[in-house]
């Protein structure tokens, strides 16, 4: 449906200046614009998904056969394809994103000072925000449509072997925000499948880009991170943990478990090693153990794990900081909850821990001492998701500690000022 | 009183690692530290400043000589110089900062989802704190003070001019740590002149610095903010604006505009730019600037401002985006609030911009559409500043978005983490 663009060197350069300047311009008009406004463009965009949706499947096709024809994996294949059902739940996604109440503007915070001095503490957008994605179509919906309700202005940089169906999505953006009357450079889709895009997008766009938000696999998050030159939110890795206590009862961890781990084992949020309490090996360790295998997860155990299990394989020091993404498990002991803590302390990723126990104050240790943007007692750690915790939708999970940690949403996606009205106050 | 030490480049290269893994070694202990603790070693410190107050001004007395025989001029001097009051001073500001509620630890929301699940959003410190500053010695003792209060690891760096009253005055925030037994490592203050430190601590020191705040003028954050690999909380400059509408009761406007200029100029907080209403040159523009001039200050003005007062020397368009610091304004007509706004937008720095009006439509506008950290209305633009806030004290002033903004008290030197309290539940 839509012709391949030549990939011209001299063309990234050319663009993608122009691009972020144009960001930059329309920021602060998107900065104030209403709430009914930005809510009336993602209606509109919610409709042109539905609407469109024989385009933008054609246009998935010819990925998906460019991408056949170049040898592409099966997994790969997977993310990149759309259907039916794919496309409703896109835009099913805009319309949950269009009920959240409008974080800008939001007084998150008032006092009077002595003085009569009132201060307010209230949300206004970051500026301009960078989404760099692999091949998964509907990134370029959800991203455009979160930043848009956060009062921000989005690049969005697909991955080149999702373009022709990025490019059919963004149409159906670009006609939501033309029906509300807003911008379009709005939300922009870098026009060119060029990977020197990618490079110029993390160096700033000539300081046009306030933030970066990475989308997709270990490789991709590593090089933003170790590239941009400006803020990044992501997490590198999920290493997620699930902490069995002696106090546990055994049901809750035996369900707690293998949500964590079976759910769905390619999220960030899935568990990827299990700790058990030394103090348990016949009451939590082998039941849990054989619920895992029985399952179909491999184990990967430490000495005292195998000898719960004999179908239980050797852990290598490896295993304790592997993310498998994968119906795999490592399974360590630990000396209760001081241990658990320590074992986290050194192998774990800062996303997201959980603790098993009736015993209230080994969680309270837990649930204060482990570093994790997201610690939780007597949960699935598969909770690890903006939707889970009432953010209505995410841009991603963050690790790192300044600004977003944990989900993050739209109002993750915003600053503050504050706004200080007096009667005349001069200071002594 | 303190001899110098040697600065060679072998001993930077060997010392800073080690610096970088003490604090991180203790940070989280001091995550951990109570609010007890902490202010026991507080007020151990403020006691140990005022009892070594004879060792600290002698030490001084060693820097002013030093700094007096290299030629140092008068400002430099004023800002080295230490005397009983200052010492006083600086003692007093750690109880001040004793006397702050604890912000780790504290929740600051806390919400239930539909499933039970139990979400509190919590306070937990950043880490590792990195001070970058000039030669002001009581920065370190206010510095270490903040950081130790929101339970972060310092690394102090002062200028080496100031190098043995930093020396003096940390002795005795040791002798508060160690009263209180948290580790030494809590506040470090780099033993070495060498200004090698600086760029091994922008660089983040082998991952153990999290951020760093620069405090100094703005050649000094010029340089953090271009060669910093880790955040930095800052602010380059502050031309700070009052603008006076034409709907303002000239005396408000005259005590607003006087205070903003004069109360003191070498603060990042004072005005550098009067804006005026164009509508208004005879009841507004001349009043104000006369009285301006009539305090002493010099006004560089447009063409309407010299009009208005032949005192006025003509301003260069550098003017408008001078930081004088000095006891010298730019005055300019603007057509009302929309052109107040649009120069700020063009020549502002994003910290601290104020309007003077009896038009709330007005006033709104501007508070809502000009993108600084502090917005006031009809006060001064000096009450830019932590205590001001009701912060207790901040470390500095912010205008990037991300994080922190504004007044970096306590609170904006923490980050936070999402503690999810259940009963078992599994994630359908």
């Amino acid at each position: 449906m839509t012709a391949p663009l030549k990939t011209i060197e001299a063309d990234v350069s050319a663009i993608m200046p122009e691009i972020g300047h144009r960001a930059r311009a329309v920021a602060r008009a998107l900065a104030m614009a209403s709430g009914a406004q930005k809510d009336h463009a993602l209606a509109a965009m919610a409709q042109a998904l539905r609407a469109r949706k024989e385009t933008i499947l054609a246009a998935n096709a010819d990925d998906i056969a460019d991408a056949k024809a170049s040898g592409a994996t099966s997994a790969f294949l997977d993310r990149l394809a759309l259907d039916e059902k794919r496309v409703a739940a896109m835009a099913d996604g805009l319309d949950i994103i269009h009920d959240l109440p409008d974080p800008v503007g939001r007084v998150t915070e008032s006092w009077t000072r002595p003085n009569g001095l009132n201060i307010q503490r209230v949300r206004v957008p970051l500026g301009v925000i960078g989404i760099v994605y692999e091949s998964r179509p509907n990134v370029t919906a959800d991203a455009g449509a979160l930043c848009l309700k956060s009062g921000n202005a989005a690049i969005l940089r697909g991955g080149s072997e999702s373009h022709n169906s990025n490019r059919a999505i963004h149409a159906a953006l670009q006609e939501g925000l033309r029906e509300a009357r807003l911008p379009q450079a709005a939300i922009q889709l870098i026009p060119v499948r060029d990977r020197a895009a990618v490079g110029l997008m993390l160096a700033g766009l000539d300081g046009t880009i306030d933030v970066i938000v990475p989308r997709g696999g270990k490789d991709l998050v590593a090089r933003v991170q170790n590239e941009a030159r400006v803020p990044v939110f992501a997490h590198l890795e999920g290493i997620c943990h699930v902490y069995v206590d002696r106090a546990a009862r055994l049901d809750m961890a035996k369900a707690v478990v293998l949500n964590s781990k079976m759910r769905r084992t390619g999220i960030c949020g899935a568990a990827e090693t299990l700790l058990v309490d030394t103090a348990c090996p016949r009451t939590h360790l082998a039941p849990l153990v054989a619920m895992l295998l029985d399952a179909g997860c491999e184990v990967r155990g430490d000495l005292l794990t195998r000898t719960a299990d004999p179908r239980v394989k050797t852990a290598s020091e490896q295993d304790w900081s592997a993310e498998y993404l994968d119906a795999i498990i490592a399974v360590k002991t630990v000396e209760g909850v001081d241990g658990a803590i320590a074992h986290i302390e050194r192998y774990g990723s800062h996303h997201t821990d959980a603790i098993v126990t009736e015993n209230l104050a080994a969680a309270e240790r837990f649930l204060s001492e482990v570093d994790s943007a997201i610690v939780l007692h007597n949960a699935s750690t598969q909770f690890a998701d903006g939707g889970e915790f009432g953010f209505g939708a995410e841009i991603g999970i963050a690790t790192g500690r300044f600004h977003a940690r944990g989900p993050i949403g739209v109002e993750q996606l915003t600053s503050f000022k504050y706004r200080v009205r007096g009667t005349g106050q001069t200071r002594p």
